[in-house]
This record gives structure tokens, C-alpha cells and sequence, in this order.
């Protein structure tokens, strides 16, 4: 470890499979240390699940019955997270009845902000996310950022960074940068970022340099699979006409020079074992295909990605497009497929119903449960603001650890 | 629902976001009181995940230590699983120093097992497994099974059962069945079992019927999801010559007349929304090919399913097998494919380096990260052991579930 850490990374407080399961590759592996929670910190992370996922403010009478234990119990792990900022007490509605209404606890509109940074070809951003899933800044500044340093493009952040921060007035947990482009876990080497002519760049280091020191160290991931993450919290940038039902579980896709994707599973990012999941831009749709940039014959890319969409139109790329994404909702049962970046466009707009087709044709249970298609209706500012939803969603995860390494 | 359990059902104590966070459509969902643990229930599975996953025998006070509670707390959240016979005490190993040796904790091998049923197209099986993972008893009876009645099918499997649960001697938690086909969570209902001619067939009632009540619902799954549970748990049937260090993280893939797939991560199994996932056998191969019987044209199957295998040769199958593994590779970063059923058979060894090349020629990531191509070594068991797991692993994740259904 480098002491980069990366946003593949995230630790959630329990595994899939159960509480504290260690994953070591011997049947009976020797338990890991980081994976083993403290009682008291996996009982804070499910009392603070509570509370954010209420529809309305929750008393400390309600924790107690809801979890079991007694009020007083409830009433001291709530007052840590009060004490920390993590939530905040807000009065009671009018008494209606007999009996004083209890005051309630809700997420911390003031409390710790996830920070994120998008670095991408014509454009650098930032925005600021507060607990609640509220974006309180966006900073976009325009230019290309090919053939520049690594170090100018990350000056340059530092300061957008800066000024998203001011804007917002609140305190950063840690920052999560989007590049579009293959970043390993842990250490956020960012292996190929093709449109950037990067290869193989490592950015921790100048990054932490760059940046205020925070909490948490700062993360560096794809832009596809932060896009993917904000279309599965409802976070919207500023010009969208507000939030729809965020979805659950999607294969989210993004059309640029490349084509990217995020996979959404229980509203969570599925990142892969080493940070590399969504890449369906070299699924084979075409075998006799033209040569694709990574070597290999009739990749989607090569029919699917902008150049192709450009100048062959949204009909030939939407038949292709919509078999990667029925591969990808075969093999994991998905209910929906989102259609971002460029294939947003209104001027692609015909890819939809190819698409549709191609699901139709080719998802084997799609005969009792129609894939839905849907369009993404944000922005540009899509990655940056999952990138700061992932910094949220990790103190939302894991309570004790912000609280520790603040 | 109809009551009947489905094992791509199963309930996780905790989500992979953290703990008790509901998962409803909306930003901020009613909260779900099925998936809102006690905080109670949430310690005896973190404690008794401690236990399963320790290299040696854990004492109390090494619980205690761990969890960071007093002794007395941990040593009730002890007793607990040892009254529900979910755990045993053994006697410490002989003192070599100064003090008395802690008694410590393991899963109890005589507590409640886990029976796995299969109904396949030429045999039927039945598998007990106890908590410790090993396999007690393993009883398969040959036979066609196709244009046979669900309840004949059924009564004579009920008998397999009878027969595996006596011979191991153990009370059983629960069955899961294995079928050769696409199965609907939460009904059970068999959506499509081509090979067993069986199409939209609901079991649930006359397998409840047919089968001793045991605490919780019997449930039905997919072959090949029940068979890549297996191989990511160690479970070997007899005639293999031991295990090797079970993967946490890979690709199964299964031929037979169809091609079956299941997803590993973590070592669990991931079943998708609706417990469709795993479908791979339609992929996209050969987009001007031979038509399926799924109506589409150059499936996944055309090419590497049984038949296709027989009369073409393994080498054809290869590269079309390698390229749609490489797809779920890219997609979700998995370190390794597994491939079983027939695939395994030494008749079909030149799979495997055909699959390692298509492997190594469309992962993007394979250049720094070779994909591990596996053949399974597990035989005709693999599934119904596979399914007895998904019982244990129940229990495993959620003791108190079991604690309150017993």
C-alpha cells in the first residue's frame, strides 16, 4: 500500500455474505483484522442506517424499539453521532395530542461533505455533497486537458477544489476523483486513460500533495462508475428538472469516444475485486469486425462509441449496444439499463428503441420481465457528483471509521 | 407470495451497503422491517461469523477481546449459539505454560445440516452437510427423469432424501433443490427446465408436502449457481482426491445440452434481483449463426453446448466459450473462470487452452492480471452439495434467523 486509497477499496462495514466474514482464500482463513468490527462500531453503522433511511426524523424511542435494546442504549449510540455531526436533532412537529413529541434525529446537513473532482478531456470540475445527498457546489471549468502534465491538470483541480469547498462553507470527509480511463485498486494507478494520453499514470502521491489534507485519503475511480452511482441516488446536477425515483439495480452505460459502464446493485457501485468492473467497451459484437484500439476484432467501441455513432448513425450502433447490455443483464439478472454520456443526447434519441429491441430479443427472461430502458437526464456534472456521493456514502457506511480518522 | 422460500430469496442479516439499509425504490424508502435487524441478532451473527471463519478453536475471552465487549456479554452471545446447538465447546489443547487453557468454540458438527436435493435430467440426488462444512451423506440414484410427472419426480426424491438425512443422522434446517433451469425468486416457480421438458412449472406446494417440515421453507435454484456455490466452498463429493483452497471470486462455467453459468463474489453466490442471474448460454457468439432454440441466431449454445462440442471439437467451442467469459470478466473484474459439468471431462481438455486465449486477447485487464482458467474437479455432486451449502450458509449468516424458525 502505498497509502493512496482508492474508492474500490471502500471497506463496507460487512460483507455480502454476513458480518464480519473473513475472504481470505484458504477454506478456514486466518480472520482479517480490518474486516473484523467492533460490536459497538457495527451497532453505530446500523443505527445510523436507521436514520438515514427513515422517511422522517426518528425519535431515540423509535431507534430503541426498532433495534431492541433499551433507550438508553439507543440514546447514547445516537448522542455519539450527534457529538460527531453526523446527525442533527430537529424539534418535534406541533403536539396534536396528549403527551410531548419527542425530538427527532436526521442526517447532518452541516456535518462532514464528500468532495469530488472529475478530470476529464475538455473539462476539470468539483462539487460538494453534503450528508444528506444534497449537492451544495458545482464548479465547472472548460479546457482540454490533453498533452498538459499531470501536475498543471492537478493544480488546476486543487484550485476548483478549493473553490467548491468555500462555496459549500462545509467540512470535507475526502475527496473521490473521476478520470475517464482504468484505475487499479488499492493504490489508484490509473493504468489507462486512453483519452487523456495517460498510460500508467500514479496519482496518489501528487494528489495528496494537492489537495487539503482530509480524514479520509483521496480516492481515484472511473467516471462511468461514479455517473452510475449518482443515477442511484438521485443526485442531480443543477440544470436537470429535478429528481426521479432513483433506481435500485441497472447496468448504467456511457457513450464517448470509448463506451463505459457501471453496474448499480442494491444502489451500491459493484467495483470488482480490483476496481476494474463495468468494461464493456471490448465486448466482441462483431468477430469479423474492424480492429479496435486494444488489438482485438469488432469490439463495441469500434460501432458503438461516438466516432461510430457519428458518422454510421444511433441504428447501426443501438442493435450492438443493446446485445452488450443483454449479455450484461443475462448474466446478472438486471431489471433496468441506463443510457448516459452521449447516448443521452437528444440527437441519439433513436438508439432507444433499438436498444429495446435488442433486449427484447436476446434477455432469456425478458418474456416475463421487460428490461426498461431508461435515458440519463443529468449533466456533464453526472461523475463529479457520484464521486462525492461515494466519499458520503462511506461515512454513511462506517460511522466509527470517519469518526476515527478525523 | 406462496410461502415457499426461494434460495435466490435468501436474506442477508445486513445489505452490501451496511447494515439495515432499506432498498425500496424511492431516495428515502419506507423503512423495511424485514431488513432491519435487532441489534442483538446483528452480534450473535457478527460472533458467530468469528467463529465459522477462525483458524483455530476461539475462547471467549479472545471474543470478547475482539468485539471489544466485556467477556460477560460476549460469553452470553456464546452461550446463545451453544444452547441453540450452533456451536460446541472443545477442550483446550494441553497447557504448555503458566494458567489453564481457554476452552474454545467451533461450529458444531452434530447441529442442524443442510439437505440438498437434485432433480437433473438422468439421475436424481440427495446431500446432507453438516455446519462444518463436510458432507454426510450423498445419495444419487440414476434414472431418466424426463416425461416422468413432477410428482412422481418428486416422491422419489423425497425418498432420496429420507434416506441422505437418515444416514447422516442429523436434523436438517432446510432443503434447497437444483434444477437444470431458469428459476424465479421469490415463488420458486421453474420458468423454463428445457431438458426436463418441464416449462413453467410451480413445485412449491407438492414439494412441501413431499418433504418432511423442517424450520425453514424449502427452496429452488439453478444447477450451475448450486454447483459454482460448491467450488467456492471446498465441498468435494467422495470421489474427489481432496480439497484445494476454494477461489473467492470467479466464473463458473457450466456445459452440458445448455450452457449454465454462476457468480461468485466473495464466495457467495450472487442470484440478481430476481435470482435469474447466471445466464450465459445466450450470448451473442456468431451474430449470423445458427439459430438457437431461444429463437435468436449464434447463442453461446449453438457453439458450445454438448451437441455443438460433439460434433465440432472442443477447439471450435474454445474461442466463442473464451470471448463470452471475457464479456462477464470485463464486466464485473473477476480473477478467474471455472469450468465444470462436461467441460471438465478430460475428452474436452483442449478447452482450456483455447479459453485461455481468448481470455488473455479481450480481458482488458489481462495484461496486468492473467485470468486463471480452472477445471473443476468436483463430479456429478457438485450441484446438490452445492445446495446443501446454500442451506448451511443461511444459517451461517443469520443464527438467529434459525434460532426463531426452529
Amino acid at each position: 500500500m502505498d497509502g493512496l486509497w482508492h474508492c474500490q477499496d471502500m471497506p463496507a462495514p460487512t460483507s455480502p455474505a454476513g458480518p464480519a466474514r473473513a475472504t481470505g482464500s484458504a477454506d478456514r482463513a486466518v480472520p482479517n483484522p480490518a474486516r473484523q468490527g467492533s460490536i459497538r462500531n457495527a451497532n453505530l453503522a446500523l443505527l445510523y442506517g436507521l436514520i438515514l433511511d427513515a422517511p422522517a426524523p426518528l425519535s431515540r424511542a423509535a431507534l430503541a424499539a426498532t433495534t431492541g435494546v433499551t433507550r438508553a442504549t439507543a440514546s447514547a449510540l445516537a448522542d455519539t453521532l450527534l457529538e460527531a455531526g453526523l446527525v442533527a436533532e430537529v424539534s418535534p412537529p406541533p403536539a396534536t395530542g396528549a403527551g410531548r413529541p419527542a425530538a427527532g434525529l436526521v442526517p447532518a446537513a452541516e456535518g462532514p461533505a464528500g468532495l469530488g473532482l472529475e478530470i476529464n478531456v475538455d473539462y476539470l470540475a468539483a462539487c460538494v455533497v453534503d450528508l444528506t445527498g444534497a449537492v451544495r457546489a458545482t464548479v465547472i471549468s472548460a479546457g482540454d486537458q490533453r498533452d498538459r502534465s499531470v501536475s498543471e491538470v492537478l493544480a488546476d483541480l486543487a484550485g476548483l477544489a478549493r473553490q467548491a469547498v468555500s462555496e459549500a462553507g462545509l467540512t470535507v470527509a475526502g475527496a473521490a476523483v473521476a478520470v475517464p480511463g482504468l484505475v487499479e485498486a488499492p493504490h489508484g494507478r490509473i493504468r489507462s486513460a486512453p483519452n487523456l494520453v495517460w498510460q500508467d499514470v500514479e496519482i496518489g502521491a501528487a494528489l495528496r500533495s494537492a489537495l487539503p489534507e482530509t480524514p479520509f485519503e483521496p480516492v481515484v475511480g472511473n467516471e462511468a462508475d461514479f455517473a452510475a452511482l449518482a443515477e442511484a441516488h438521485g443526485v442531480f446536477d443543477g440544470d436537470a428538472d429535478g429528481p426521479a425515483a432513483p433506481l435500485t439495480d441497472f447496468l448504467y452505460v456511457s457513450g464517448e469516444i470509448g463506451v463505459g459502464a457501471g453496474v448499480i446493485l442494491d444502489r451500491e457501485l459493484f467495483r470488482g475485486a480490483r476496481g476494474w468492473a463495468g468494461e464493456i467497451g471490448h465486448v466482441t459484437v462483431q468477430p469479423e469486425g474492424v480492429q479496435c484500439r486494444c488489438g482485438a476484432r469488432g469490439c463495441l467501441e469500434t460501432v458503438a462509441g461516438l466516432e461510430a455513432l457519428r458518422r454510421d448513425g444511433p441504428e447501426a450502433a443501438a442493435s450492438a449496444l443493446g446485445r452488450a447490455a443483454a449479455a450484461a443483464v443475462n448474466l446478472l439478472d438486471l431489471p433496468a439499463v441506463v443510457l448516459g454520456g452521449a447516448y443521452a443526447r437528444p440527437e441519439f434519441a433513436a438508439l432507444v428503441p433499438g436498444v429495446e429491441k435488442a433486449l427484447a430479443d436476446h434477455v432469456i427472461s425478458a418474456r416475463w420481465a421487460p428490461v426498461a430502458v431508461h435515458v440519463s437526464r443529468r449533466g456533464t456534472a453526472a461523475a463529479v457528483t457520484g464521486a462525492a456521493t461515494a466519499v458520503i456514502r462511506r461515512v454513511h457506511a462506517d460511522p466509527a471509521a470517519w469518526m476515527a480518522a478525523r
